[in-house]
């Protein structure tokens, strides 16, 4: 058997390191840039390499930017006193898309976790601390996973604020456009619990 | 809405163009590559930038490789008479996992259609004529995809061919491991037609 020639195996098995891509989808993918070489290839190769000098995390909030600090936190408009908790950038991306929030946000870049040793300052809990006083912050919105990792994160982060400022958690309830009939029990009974005058 | 920098949106659509990838999806593999960016997007970058100067195909049989011949044609041993004729790059490589041919390839790159203008000149069926001639072939298996364009494209071949070589194709029947309830009724026909005696 005659396998690819190496650079193109090499390339077929780092790309299926990534995320939702295995080994066949990463040979598709390898296949198609060769065909598009001159289009896509070059061009992504480029912009890999752009990203892996530029990219590193905002000093202040922990959003992944080419900066020291990123478009958010330089922005005095997003200065409003609120300040938006969330696991990872990517939940940050995904709260940016609904263009519903104006102030800044905190990444922690994970959930507490005695199993794999995060603690407090990994998280940086204590970063987030200065930020409250330094920043004005008078909210705190707590955007965590509903996971047990990330409710028990949310908690330890309300107890360390309680008193400082309004502590506040994304609402729980059915997902606009869902069914009933297709929603689990807890999501159901939380919504009835917190259930709203019409 | 403040989005992510324009290096990485710029590197999130450019994945996004990948096939298996969406948005979603490209925004994951992004988001897991700038987090890894020592250990794999600089290597990706590099990998990608080196196939992308290097791949081209083989000017003999089609295969995508480094050089003017691929490993293939270049190697004595797979000049055994035999020629494979395949649709594009993916299924000789997928061929060549199975170990199960040890001859030389012919990959068409795409299959015979009038509606997108591709006719045996665009395929290099002119080019396979001449190999059979110069490199001795005795046999061509066509292994082209059972799909409608693969069969016309498999009859068009054999008729060109017809008398000067050995013309196959791969056998159809029930694939192994398969169960009979969950094929179509065609390859069931497929296979008791072609059935063998034990």
């Amino acid at each position: 058997m005659t396998k690819p020639s190496s650079a193109i195996e090499t390339l077929i098995d780092m790309m299926a390191r990534l995320p939702g891509l295995g080994p066949r989808s990463a040979r598709r993918a390898v296949l198609y840039l060769v065909r598009k070489r001159g289009q896509l290839l070059g061009p992504l190769a480029a912009a890999m390499a752009e990203v892996a000098q530029t990219a590193r995390e905002c000093v202040s909030c922990g959003n992944i930017t080419t900066g020291e600090l990123c478009p958010i936190c330089t922005d005095p408009r997003r200065q409003n006193g609120m300040l938006c908790v969330v696991e990872d950038v990517g939940d940050l991306w995904a709260m940016e898309r609904t263009g519903a929030f104006v102030g800044r946000y905190h990444v922690l870049g994970g959930t507490l976790s005695a199993l794999d040793d995060v603690g407090p300052e990994e998280l940086g809990l204590p970063r987030l601390e200065r930020r409250i006083t330094d920043e004005n912050v008078t909210e705190v919105i707590l955007a965590l996973n509903t996971t047990m990792d990330g409710l028990t994160t949310a908690h330890y982060v309300a107890d360390l604020l309680e008193g400082r400022v309004r502590i506040t958690s994304l609402a729980q309830g059915v997902p606009v456009g869902g069914e009933l009939d297709y929603l689990d029990d807890g999501t159901i009974g939380a919504a009835l619990k917190a259930r709203r005058d019409l």
